[in-house]
């Protein structure tokens, strides 16, 4: 048998085309789901997002999907497809460490091997080539520090851990700590890489044709030595007797090469706390950028629900003219994420991706939901708005409120140091919970700076997260409420992690609301919200109205100050 | 070197007089605490609660205490005062499998072994002998299951996880599985013993004299063989080929017995969650002894605020007086635990237990915090009230009603199946992180029924717990805040869990107050409280009144209806 997951060499959210492997054997084109392929039988996994887009593409295919959480698990079902003695293949490249660790000791369990072989090496004929994109210098400016100065903080910890050699496989941790951005994949802005960093020596391995004069320049200042990114492995081969500190996250290949001839040290990598305490330049740049994406959501949501009914307009179409009124904005670098909007059932769906063909129209009628977000030179944005495009109903109201003291709750939140995000989600959940609902995603994550708009390693979520929350952290809160087929309802926004209050004993700490865009008041059931919450709301808009009116005007400005008024 | 731990065979959490080993080595009384023992030093290891009284203790002695958590470990000591190849032992019966393993791989990383030695039993001279008492049933209409129906489920599971043979070693455990009880352990209604558990026999290890006729004729309907105890290991040691269930927590003597000729599961035992779940019989249980113990509360209550100040009183005598209230009520048989009784800066420590000689002059002046709790036939109580005895602060105030806040946001609290009691742990405690405070211990633990009033798996606290809480558990609501040498507060009834809402996707639980015992509203300062803060006491005290008058007269009971009014 053989199993091919969703992932590539540097387990990117978002696959390199030459990378989706799974996809080009399916024909199921998701984010998210592995096979497993024997001589007679194929079972694809995937979950709840995908459950219908997935039984229409692998129709007439001959593979079975299956349910994830529901039905038999892909290891099981392994098992059960072959017998004693048989070998089952991954591409040791494309399939991170933890995941293979957990394979090869339920195989062995039931004594079936686990063998490294790129098995579609051979099969797909026509794969994409790698494209490489110039790398580009995220300046002093925009990072607010130097490459050397992070570098030097790493050494630092990595002489705590007593590690000689850190290798760095996540694209954004490459792209953190060298102050370089690219574009190499979609929605991230960073480049294909490796770095190894040894006790005097930091070399980064990639494409040199991606490497303008300014990067190379920037390189030699950072005293980072350059070799081609086809020498990795054979780079990785000739350490020796080291004690290397790799995530246990990396991909499978990596993590055995390291392993054959020196001491793993499997730990987060010392760059992902660090790159997630944003510093004061960093913090700014957030603020620049929320209020230039703050004035272009007022103009997109304007236009949406002046033109609505008045023009034709689809989920895809109305996802097309965000990114329009964006990509009018300075230092725009692209989305951060493919733009979610949806309507008439299809909000109900966390994840929903509209697609040009089967979109549904967009009427003024009920509501949309739409959370998408932006790349920018000095930051990155992601928020979401439930926007009432005709009339709704008293359970939408009441749903929209409920979601609404979800997001209040969690902004007011105060919490000691050492509170991880897992500790305080059910903060955000209560009201909901109080009547019954609930949502099933995370209600906060990490958010990078001008890097992934997904970043740990901090959370607020229900599963174990066990980093605590400090102050420099960005994340997002997010609680929503789904009704299946009828609506779906998100209030998003980026905050910030702030100190609040410093005694005797502790620290405490709280959040402070970083994107600026108006909530919809109209939907909200006023006798609902608290008198705290109330004001907790009409100070966001009050902050929001100073903080845009300076750059709004005409019919615009005043639809604005409407919206802004205080409840 | 060696280390002795504050253990027992049965990881009691009271030990009976032959374990308390540490303590007759040391001089140290307190509940908590470990040494390490060289020729040439010795350290004794203790938390935050006996830092004073440790200290007072081991003056003199040589032994150098250490404050946990802010000295180096025990460990890293034994491998600071030893050389390489040096020996480490401890009494493998009063050491948790935990516990060894911890030691022995830290040991053995710097070249140290650990061994087995029972070094105290040829130096203790004078040890107590064990005492037994006559152990008894615990009738069905109390247990509400027969003992063969609860062996029947426990079989079922070990079935289920491929376990032939299940070794009981906790004694609640043992109590629980078999309805019967004892009094070998102070304030745990348990008897000392061991239960194995196979396919078809089932063996309990006592000592015969402590077996009535009663006794032995239950064992016979529930078809349970009795060994003596002293054969417990022998008959461990028969066994050979099995899938043998044992705790993790279980003494590293009878792991390691198992583990020679057997195949280990070490999980926690199947009862556990069982127990956890009360039944209908259990839970209608706690109503009966929530009256008794309410009533109880309420002539104590009176008796103290109309006594103070005119006769003498300290901390200990008033403890002695709770215990008298308790011992004239039906079917009681002892507390469940040493009364905490805390005045005048002693409050302030949330495990504080008063002895005759230095306790406080209890005067009609500040507060008082007393936490206690009874064992009856029907169920095990456990309440604290801070009681207002003459002028109290307005700093006092506030703190008072930020831990009512927390108390009642607890008890309203609703969450879907699945919660652990680490996820709500916040919804108590936001009310005081957002006045930058905070308390220092759990927020809920599990009670037995007429068993422990410290019972897993689940509870509410900010550490990991991965129990979900389920309708039946029956745990503490007891938030609190502490100001070093001035004030303690703390507000703490039991609670059961109920199904609260059935939606089509999920179940929502909620929980419902147990305990009968107003709470001082004096101190309350009605602006800080919601609404539904308010509504939300005053339902709590309608229910008091209504379950506690019938059974009071007089002027207590006059006194006791103002108590009860609604704010």
């Amino acid at each position: 048998a053989f199993v091919v997951y969703t992932a590539d060499p540097h387990m990117n959210e978002y696959l390199p085309e030459q990378w989706k492997e799974r996809a080009w054997l399916s024909g199921f084109t998701g984010s998210y789901g592995y096979m497993a392929v024997t001589q007679k039988a194929a079972g694809l996994w995937t979950d709840g997002r995908y459950f219908v887009q997935a039984a229409r593409q692998l129709a007439g295919s001959g593979i079975h999907m299956y349910k994830e959480g529901f039905a038999k698990s892909y290891i099981d079902w392994l098992i059960s497809h072959t017998k004693e003695g048989n070998k089952v293949a991954v591409n040791a490249l494309a399939t991170s460490h933890t995941h293979w660790i957990e394979l090869e000791e339920k195989l062995k369990r039931h004594r079936r091997k686990l063998l490294d072989f790129p098995l579609l090496e051979n099969v797909w004929i026509n794969r994409p080539g790698k494209k490489q994109h110039p790398v580009f210098v995220h300046p002093l400016e925009r990072a607010g520090e130097l490459a050397v100065d992070k570098m030097k903080r790493i050494r630092k910890e990595m002489a705590r851990r007593g590690a000689t050699v850190h290798v760095l496989s996540s694209l954004d941790d490459v792209a953190w700590t060298l102050n370089l951005r690219g574009s190499d994949i979609a929605y991230n802005p960073v480049f294909i890489g490796y770095v190894i960093m040894e006790r005097e020596r930091t070399t980064l391995f990639i494409a040199p044709d991606q490497l303008t004069q300014e990067v190379r320049k920037a390189l030699q200042d950072a005293a980072v030595q350059v070799r081609d990114y086809t020498n990795f492995y054979k780079s990785l081969r000739e350490l020796k007797g080291e004690s290397v500190w790799v995530s246990s996250q990396a991909n499978q290949a990596l993590v055995k090469t390291i392993a054959a001839n020196n001491r793993l040290i499997l730990r987060p990598p010392p760059g992902h706390l660090m790159k997630a305490i944003k510093n004061k330049v960093e913090l700014k740049g957030f603020d620049t950028v929320m209020e230039r994406d703050g004035v272009v959501m007022v103009h997109f949501l304007h236009w949406l629900l002046h033109r609505v009914g008045k023009e034709e307009m689809t989920e895809f179409s109305i996802g097309r003219k965000l990114l329009e009124f964006r990509r009018r904005a300075k230092n725009f670098r692209g989305e951060s994420f493919p733009a979610i909007v949806g309507y008439r059932g299809n909000d109900a769906l966390p994840h929903y991706r509209a697609d040009r063909q089967s979109s549904n129209k967009v009427l003024p009628l009920g509501s949309i939901l739409i959370d998408s977000g932006g790349q920018y030179l000095e930051g990155t944005t992601d928020l979401t708005r439930t926007v009432p495009l005709g009339e709704i109903s008293d359970a939408f109201k009441e749903d929209y409120t409920l979601v609404m003291k979800a997001y209040l709750t969690l902004q007011e939140a105060k919490f000691p140091e050492g509170t991880t995000g897992s500790q305080i989600d059910a903060l955000a959940r209560l009201p909901l919970w109080k009547e019954g609902k609930d949502f099933n995603h995370g209600t906060g994550h990490g958010v990078g700076s001008f890097l992934n708009v997904h970043e740990g390693p901090q959370a607020i979520r229900k599963g174990k997260n066990a980093t605590a929350l400090q102050p420099g952290m960005v994340l997002s809160n997010e609680p929503g409420y789904y009704l299946e087929n009828q609506y779906g309802i998100r209030h998003e926004n980026l905050m910030k992690i702030i100190l609040y209050k410093k005694t005797k004993w502790n620290a405490f700490y709280g959040f402070e609301p970083l994107t600026l865009c108006p909530f919809f008041k109209a939907p909200l059931l006023e006798e609902l919200l608290t008198l705290d919450e109330k004001k907790t709301l009409n100070t966001y808009h009050h902050n929001v109205k100073e903080r845009l009116s300076p750059h709004l005007d005409g019919e615009v400005k005043a639809w604005f100050l409407k919206l802004v008024e205080p409840l």
